[in-house]
């Protein structure tokens, strides 16, 4: 748990129980996204309502490990394991309080400009701030 | 199940049912606006990527009467029971395919300018399409 | 604010943010939902894999007063409206971090068997624990 | 889209799109998620709520292609890439009406015991079914 850069707690809801009574698997994928971007408003000057470039998801994975189910809160470490011209690829990993890994899942985005939706080099700080995150 | 004037069938989804077993309350409201945006789109001239006025919840209620459980289809039956000058107050029904009634909500828009987000009067041609579903 | 017996904070997801570029109105529920049932497991004994009754709700109403867009933190206060035999109705606020009001809602939890879904009184501990969130 | 032995139509949610005006990217394995439940319950036995083996998510995986926004209809195509003794590796491909392809998901159910969450070997009729969609 030591090789992530940078952590937050995602609570999980009443509605995130599917009907076999554990959080659904989708909602892995919602976790992470919260993370990500999370991070990259208040670290990475990403504006969500701006004029600048937008990260949009292009590839994602997740290998389930254990399960977890409400109340409880899942620890989800954030890395970077590959930093590219115009796309980033983070790596993440969700543990139980009690330390156990509920999945470790990546995440692509390739960042585009808003309107036209083609894709744009990652301009400072951000790629400085994600660069930071890579081999954490 | 005669007294609406606009039908929709939304399938449920896997992750609708919660730690129950059946369809999470808040879903029924999911349920219903996308009938509503989907016949305001289809129906009523709403563009979502447009410059025209959008529709923002400000009221919602529902009372539940029988539960639904995927892989069940929800049937949704939608009326206009107040058309004022920039608000409307729509209700719906849904109900199984047994005809058994799951839940009846209301659900009331006020449209407003797209970027001030203030009320502005409800337009052609989507007054005269919300008018048909009065007392329908 | 000082009007609710029991807060908590239940941060925004990305997900959460709709077409419109703000926390999507069927959200509202499960946020209520969640701190209602943290707070039914925290402190009133309810064990949603056990053999005991379950909440089941019934009827729910929210006002919308503000909008909130991810990522911000919603601050949600719970109290008792209503404490009948078998059903109790919850009255929530949920605040942004300015204070804010963003909506005030209502939900009403039937107690049921949980196999034969017919209600049952509402026993001990929990009665004693609601009845301190009334007039809270 | 000849590829694959199922299909199905999931129609979007106005919920699905998220901030950025089209459907969010968890989504997408929800409706993985639920074309591949409906057809296990529909064609090939699982009962949700009887005694039987369930299939829990142990990896997935989505390639996203092209957006897609509501109220766009997704056609689901489903087949099997792998079927095991307790697992079965499933691939969908998801399009638009006009058949662009908007994402290529990979989904893999373990099959385990409903009360201990152990594995078991898929069985009949489930295995017959599962292997129809093998090549399809």
């Amino acid at each position: 748990m030591t090789e992530y850069g940078y952590w937050q707690d995602v609570p999980t809801r009443w509605k995130d129980n599917d009907h076999y009574g554990h959080v659904n698997n989708a909602v892995h994928y919602s976790v992470m996204d919260t993370v990500i971007n999370t991070w990259l408003i208040e670290r990475a000057g990403l504006d969500l309502d701006g004029a600048g470039p937008i990260g949009l998801c292009v590839e994602s994975h997740c290998v389930y490990k254990a399960s977890v189910s409400f109340p409880d809160v899942i620890s989800v470490g954030l890395r970077v394991a590959h930093l590219g011209t115009s796309s980033v690829r983070y790596e993440t990993g969700l543990f139980r309080a009690d330390r156990t890994l509920v999945a470790e899942g990546t995440f692509t985005h390739v960042f585009v400009d808003r309107e036209t939706r083609r894709p744009v080099p990652i301009a400072e700080p951000m790629r400085t701030e994600l660069a930071k995150l890579v081999n954490a």
